[in-house]
């Protein structure tokens, strides 16, 4: 269905779909999470990024549920990669994000699962199956399920980037260009933290922290969280200030303000 | 009671409180997790080390539960300091370890609590209240309870460093020639992660990690992890393979011989 141009989707469905794909994703994943003799290969050369049977078999179980509730839409996969279809609707998923996390042992991985059209994502959802929580967002409303119940999510108000605490996963961020331009931001924030994988996105959405800046992304690793922290409030662009969501490098902010305020450091930063 | 030098505890006993104590500090830590308007100051003029209220709180409430459960015994408590005891035995509080980690929602602070003699501790506790997460170590004995059930620790079986996963908190350990020493240790680990606050030596015991090497800690930082992964058969130390539970540098091992490969390059890189 479309409306002057733009396309409106079936949000109810869509979070329907999605629930079940994280409740399949959580029962695959669950069990392997802390086991002994897990198995885990490079699939990058020279690189660290352990695969596990677990991040498999979740996305072959997503996968069998979208074949049978919706065979018309396309699915891009950290896994198995894209299978195509013809709704115009995209299912993007990462069933293990952060396997650095998931391997040592650390509740701050997460299944990432996206809808998207071909203006990007427009549902995302973060699931950490160990703790129990799940944040959703789409449509301008956000919210989580958790230890302590379900809520509603807001994204942090504007406060000056000296007040604000910025987040990446690795010190190391993407190349050494890109972690001096980190640092430019992180030097000037009151704290900056790592090593949260996904989580620390879903931290933004909830309104504890203000920004989360990465580089070196696929398109799987940040699609939910575009569309997720969106719909709580925030925001989230390449460093250029144009769409994350192709991957690549991301710059995740709670609001306009403190957005644009990392934004001219990094770019500074770069120039 | 005395056994041919050495002090043999009540460790049931000692356990019983030490649970009271953790369930007190939990119900009054976990109200505060999480929720925006947080008071928080500066201890140290020019570092960052927030204090909530919730960390004062919990620790008056384990305190007074002390004083009505065993008066005689010692404290020393982050917050509140020393209160001198009869019995040759010191409780050691640490209500909120990870206060960064605390302030940015991420459920990797933790409430530590020891109980030590002349010796040093000999029952050590790391609870996660957020994620429900429990674990104690005694006398050769260590276990948890968790969202999973429980079960019981031991720590991993020596594997070559080059394989090993190391934690810290900070990429910033304590000085410069610190923050260099561990990154000469962490430069030949499979994984070097950082970001978990106390949770790091919670999963060392748990058998998910091989190292955690920090630097500028306080008594009552490290008493705890130095129990439970002694309890775990890990071992922990200084840098220089001294007993670590007064603070200042420690190398936390999941067994003798990654810790020794490890000492030896602290070692080096500090000579």
């Amino acid at each position: 269905m479309t409306s002057a141009g733009k396309t409106v989707h079936d949000l109810k469905e869509t979070d329907r779909i999605a629930q079940l794909l994280a409740d399949a994703a959580r029962d695959t994943i669950l069990p392997f999470f802390r086991k002994s003799g897990l198995a885990s290969d490079n699939k990058l050369a020279g690189g660290f990024d352990p695969v596990t049977e677990a991040d498999r078999a979740a996305e072959r179980a997503m996968r069998d549920i979208l074949a049978r509730e919706c065979p018309d839409d396309a699915i891009l996969g950290e896994e198995y990669g894209t299978s195509s279809g013809t709704s115009g609707l995209t299912w993007v998923l990462d069933p293990i994000d952060g396997t650095r996390g998931f391997i040592s042992g650390t509740p701050t991985w997460g299944v990432l699962i996206a809808c998207s059209d071909e203006n990007g994502p427009f549902y995302g959802l973060i699931d950490q199956p160990y703790i129990g929580e799940r944040f959703t967002g789409t449509g301008g409303v956000a919210q989580m399920t958790g230890p302590q119940g379900s809520a509603s999510l807001r994204t942090l108000a504007p406060r000056d980037l000296s007040q604000a605490i910025v987040f990446t996963t690795f010190p190391e961020v993407g190349t050494e260009d890109d972690g001096a331009a980190f640092r430019a931001v992180a030097g000037q924030a009151r704290l900056a933290r790592y090593g949260m994988d996904c989580y620390a996105y879903a931290l933004l959405a909830a309104g504890q922290i203000d920004l989360v800046i990465e580089a070196g992304l696929a398109p799987y690793d940040i699609q939910a969280p575009v569309a997720l922290i969106t719909a709580a409030g925030g925001m989230v662009t390449d460093w250029q200030g144009g769409p994350a969501h192709n991957g690549g490098r991301a710059l995740a902010a709670a609001n306009h303000q403190i957005h644009a305020e990392a934004l001219a450091i990094l770019k500074e930063a770069l120039s």
